[in-house]
């Protein structure tokens, strides 16, 4: 797979970003979703900041108060037993049976604008910030879906009950209305469709189970967008393979004279996140048709392999102009780059089950 | 709080019921959806199956093929050390993640049809059987929902892939027609409300998140009944409460004067399952108005008591006549028994938020 790495990369990194409050810093401009606005290229970032702590033994957790709507920052002392800070971006009760009981940074989204998809610029507000109780700890991974002069943004609404996939809309990147949670707990890694297909929308999304099944791709339809049912089990992970642990859609699915193109993530035991490809049916997307054997980006630039959580390039959207695929990617959770592929070589590179 | 228990209960057992194959024999008759359908109470029962083994060693995992339409039957050595089979209802591989790889039974629902609510007659023949591969270790628990002349009956579709809610309608209790699963894994404990309210319709479900998150329950709309979003959380479980470990929906939600009432089941961490009761508003169901500090239910009886898996009362409907709530409700995940609770004494306990 021939990958061209803009020479700017990382296009955007938390340096470029003016944090939103002078108390905290920026950790994170990355897994932006991307969208054609106008002339220019738009990326919805997800922005990721931390309160600054200048007493090295205290950890903050900064919390949305949806009643009083304005953060709270809590405390935490290195030193109290009662909580795990092994893992810096979490903090965890011990005994919670929970991945994480607080998060150390807290993520929203803002808009960066570019003319040539090279070089950005950052609006100096966020776009969507948390707004309500089931975005208490945050916005994140956010999507643009174009579908007439509308945009749909969704994203991970994160919240003590539960992460689960919320949605809103917007004409000129500035204001949006909100929708509510469009798919419950556990899903994140939604991906809406860009027109119906037989009249009906569809969605794919991943749902993280616990009692049995694992973070694998489903799709599911809606006529509204706002309602999504008839949820299909889609794609699943494979042993002994690049993506054996977990897996999720990436960019909004490509519609080709082959079927609809699907950019996806998958992740290895060890944490290594790659960009893989599968194909499905023109007319019926919940029939996979073909899928890629090897991942079609891995992580390997320096600035992919190292940061705030390194060896992973996902993607949450991609721009395409005939056989070039610009896919834009948030890097070690970090920042952003972004990668041209031809649409052709892709399809070719594809194994027909 | 008066409870007047059927002397005929449980008003149906496992031995009540023929197995729907000769290898099989029937280990429950539990946990069913009830509604009135011209002059007959009907109860949906769950019913679970399991393969007859012959050879104590050996134990059996049947295992519906979407394929081949046809139910296959597993073999388990008991000496196997690659898998564990501690708990009787299931088989877990060792090292698997999740709850279970393996269940040892098969549930399916079927009809059970009464002219006095105390006496049931059971259908020969099954109502709806697994009959796709998001229902292949079965299907579970159901609930009745009556919209003019159409029943909508849901239920948990089980499968490797995870446990989802799954919809289907019938108006003669005879066929059905398929809806597909309307909430992703992993979800279950679904109740959709018996009208529109402003416009919407509105359905109680629970979904079990795995990052962070409790089995705690969540209210949805939609235009169509297959079709959900604008998930919001309801209801979470209360510490040092009889309901501090998992909870979900029980019966079709009451119309009241006061307000919705919902009946639900709540868990302990030791595993005891009673109901309790929590009062919705009549023009917005996502807010909770009032709450039993007390169950209005719990296992005292011996066929509560004891039982495949004893102290449990779990409801799945209910019918009500005046001031008359008959709550039919499962048994020890095992049979079925019924008991009348006033109406007026129940909303008069609930504690006012």
């Amino acid at each position: 797979m021939h990958v061209y790495r803009y020479e700017e990369n990382p296009v955007v990194a938390p340096k470029d970003v003016t944090p939103h409050r002078s108390d905290f810093e920026v950790i994170g401009a990355f897994n932006a979703g991307v969208a054609k606005f106008k002339d220019e290229i738009i990326m919805v970032l997800r922005i990721a900041e931390r309160p600054i702590s200048v007493d090295p033994n205290i950890v903050k957790a900064p919390i949305y108060n949806p009643t009083r709507n304005e953060l709270e920052i809590f405390d935490f002392r290195l030193d109290d037993t009662d909580y795990d800070f092994s893992d810096p971006r979490v903090i965890r009760k011990k005994g919670d049976a929970s991945g994480f009981t607080y998060l150390t940074s807290l993520s929203y989204l803002r808009i960066a604008r570019s003319q040539d998809g090279h070089h950005f610029e950052i609006d100096d507000k966020p776009f969507v910030y948390p707004s309500n109780e089931l975005e208490t700890f945050g916005v994140e991974d956010p999507r643009v879906t174009q579908i007439g002069d509308t945009y749909y943004v969704y994203f991970s609404a994160v919240s003590p009950v539960g992460v689960g996939e919320s949605l809103v809309s917007t004409k000129d990147f500035k204001s949006h209305e909100h929708h509510g949670m469009i798919f419950a707990p556990e899903n994140k890694d939604v991906l809406i469709f860009p027109e119906k297909v037989n009249g009906k929308y569809y969605a794919i999304h991943r749902p993280v189970p616990k009692s049995i099944g694992r973070p694998e791709m489903w799709i599911a339809e809606s006529t509204n967008l706002k309602h999504w049912g008839n949820h299909k089990f889609l794609l699943g992970l494979r042993q002994d393979e690049w993506d054996n642990a977990r897996m999720g859609g990436g960019a909004v699915p490509i519609k080709t004279d082959k079927g609809w193109l699907e950019l996806y993530h998958g992740a290895s035991h060890d944490h290594r996140y790659c960009m893989g490809a599968v194909l499905l049916d023109l007319n019926d997307p919940t029939k996979v048709i073909a899928r890629s054997n090897h991942p079609i980006l891995e992580p390997e630039a320096d600035y992919e392999v190292e940061g705030f959580f390194g060896n992973v390039v996902f993607s949450c959207g991609a721009i395409v102009e005939g056989d070039v695929v610009k896919m834009y990617y948030g890097v070690a959770d970090t920042s952003m780059a972004c990668a041209e592929l031809s649409l052709s070589e892709i399809l070719e590179s594809l194994i027909y089950i």
